[in-house]
């Protein structure tokens, strides 16, 4: 990735006059001096970190540039605020200015600076909203993309894009014991803003939302948790709010062979915009926390197809293990059962993708009155229909886990590649 | 407080009687031997450490046992989950082993320990859900209260504790624009747990519910977080989502003539079971960001009375200087506004109360397309008639920040003293 950061030559992609209409329209508050176009970005930047108060500690900043957004392969951090949005501007400039300023933004708020200047002269608002002054960068990535409908809704071809959407890029069919409700399905664009600080990634998502105005507005948001670091340190796998080692069988994220192959998506798969991106599943699915812990354990295990204590699979001893499909117990029956989760969800193993979840809690459901809790499912994949909507459509059809679970919101976005310095997250598909 | 610890007298307090009973009907499945009933408590602790796969390090553990209930004097950590509950049982011994049954699991979560076995014949479900093993104890303190409902209901003295209601426990009076929501609003019981660990806070809250089940269900849960821990290490004061440092002025919970003056129940203040502990008083205060967004930085800071930058009262240099309530501008202004909050809170200075506030986000209000975000207010204090009730009078008349805030949910809890070793949490009230 270093030839990334420093290839000068594309700094030009952002041009003085997209720049200059960025800090009018945007009001990004900064001054554009008589520097060559070239150093603008630069000059952007500089303005801000003067403006901010908090020095950011290096040791906990992911890199923004790359050749692929950060928080895909990123370690999970600890929190995550993801939103989606409705786009409410019809002009395609609009668009493209706003990815512009919300690129300059992130690559400032990666980093641990504020999207602005903190304080003024007292007659206008401050650029950011503070909150994220005097914490740490905790580790902030936001990850953008856009969804099915940014192209075409309702039949029309919103913003001349229409020959470019990906032709995976479509709303997910309608699974079986689907309970989807319209306040957490679909969006426009996505952010996934995920922080070891949960008020860094709210600070985040709420001055994106901020710099969108007029041209998008909030359409859902869903804040999450997963353990802490600490145990990142003892390399266990998180837990899920069923007490279950949620992730054993993941693609690793420091295998680059296998991310290219299930998570990145490659030249020839078209459209070339999306090349070294990929496409994001959301899933809001609800857990009848009260339902499960009523279960008996065997039953919570051969609904799972591992052990709670362990992690292993059933037959087995250890965590990482390979799960043994063909062996059958004493009465003729497989010990991984053929409607456990993690049975069905391998599949024949040739479906992978990157789960990268949360879980929520939203105090009580006021309609039964237990806890309203469960998983902000996440995953990245390299093909959709070749890997999370047949693995889902197994899984819906036949997962024991379904007594326990209902999905309540749903969304696929395109997730843009990454960038050099000087371009803009959604250049290839905007520029 | 170490004589609370190591006084072994009175763990003749819990009988074996009660903890025959407590493993009967609650089901935390301990096996009773023939020891000795002071040693009970022990025994149980003994069974669940055994059970328990995670090793607790011990540099983030709070004491649970002393003379005040942890999570009050406790520095703020970084999550809450807050809940509060309608006791359903009418039974006295069944309220009685509700309490003895919690502590147990109180003394437990707290040290890092499963409530119970995490693994099982098959046969029975796990006593503990599982969610927390393999993280640390994260600093987890969970805290007790009880609301007027638990004393009188309808008119109705529900478990015969009518004489023992202190005169200060009753429902917070309406002031002005209040907009409180059923949901959001009174509890007969509360349990506070916060942790440095969503997850933790969360797993803590659930198996005490589920401890509770037949006795007692969920009125209404919210999370919280705040700053992490390591901004505290930097001594800032945390910002609340206005951008705006929140706490200059409270109590410093190390003082201990301040926290008894304005916090801890006096013996002279009665009823004698509450000596030692407090009253809580919590509201749920959204905030509406986008309109603050759009205010003028003079505005925000003649709202608060204070500089966002520093923290200083407006004319004062450091965030820690007094205010100077006397000062006026060219103009014949108070430099602090009289309808700031800063001045309006701080009154003649007599009224004290130690803050807990948490921020929250519930993702997006669908009635207005704004984020739902605002405080969790929690506060202690020694007696709400003579400080927090004045102090809000005045706010909900003329606090300029009022434009920006409403209140959406209010309780008021006694909140229990603590407890040596052998001792349940309310034994002061129910034994």
């Amino acid at each position: 990735m270093a030839d990334y950061q420093s290839d000068k030559q594309t700094k030009q992609a952002i041009t003085r006059r997209d720049l200059l209409k960025l800090a009018g329209v945007g009001g990004l508050g900064v001054i554009i001096g008589a520097t060559g176009a070239g150093s603008v970005m630069t000059l952007v930047e500089g303005e801000a970190k003067k403006a901010a108060a908090s020095p950011s500690s290096s040791n906990d900043i992911v890199p923004f540039y790359g050749k692929h957004q950060a928080g895909i392969a990123t370690v999970a951090q600890n929190h995550v605020y993801f939103a989606s949005l409705e786009v409410t501007t019809s002009s395609s400039e609009d668009l493209k200015s706003l990815f512009q300023e919300w690129t300059v933004a992130t690559s400032l708020m990666t980093q641990g600076q504020p999207v602005g200047e903190t304080t003024t002269n007292g007659y206008i608002p401050p650029k950011d909203t503070g909150e994220a002054e005097g914490l740490t960068p905790a580790n902030l990535t936001i990850t953008f993309g856009v969804g099915p409908s940014l192209f075409i809704k309702n039949g029309k071809d919103r913003f001349g894009l229409k020959s470019k959407q990906p032709k995976e890029l479509v709303d997910l069919p309608p699974f079986p014991l689907d309970a989807l409700k319209e306040e957490w399905t679909g969006g426009d664009i996505c952010i996934q803003a995920c922080a070891d600080d949960p008020q860094v990634a709210f600070h985040a998502v709420r001055n994106l939302i901020r710099i969108a105005r007029g041209k998008a507005i909030l359409h859902w948001a869903q804040a999450g948790f997963q353990r802490t670091k600490q145990a990142d340190a003892n390399k266990e796998t998180p837990r899920n709010l069923f007490g279950f080692k949620d992730g054993t069988a993941n693609i690793n994220v420091s295998d680059e062979q296998a991310m290219n192959k299930h998570v990145w998506v490659q030249s020839e798969d078209g459209p070339a915009w999306l090349e070294n991106g990929t496409y994001l599943v959301v899933r809001k699915i609800q857990m009848y926390l009260e339902v499960w812990d009523r279960t008996i354990l065997r039953e919570q295990e051969n609904t799972f197809g591992r052990y709670r204590a362990t992690g292993a699979p059933l037959g087995q001893k250890e965590e990482h293990e390979e799960m043994d499909l063909t062996r059958k117990n004493e009465h003729g029956d497989y010990v991984i059962p053929e409607n456990s989760h993690a049975r069905l969800a391998f599949g024949d193993g040739t479906q992978k993708i990157l789960r990268r979840p949360y879980s929520y809690s939203d105090g009580m459901d006021p309609k039964t009155g237990s806890l309203d809790a469960g998983l902000l499912f996440l995953s990245f994949q390299r093909s959709p229909a070749t890997s999370f909507i047949p693995m889902q459509e197994r899984l819906s059809r036949m997962d024991k886990l379904n007594e326990y679970t209902i999905h309540r919101g749903s969304a696929i976005f395109a997730v843009f590649p990454g960038i050099k310095e000087g371009e803009y997250i959604g250049q290839t598909l905007f520029g």
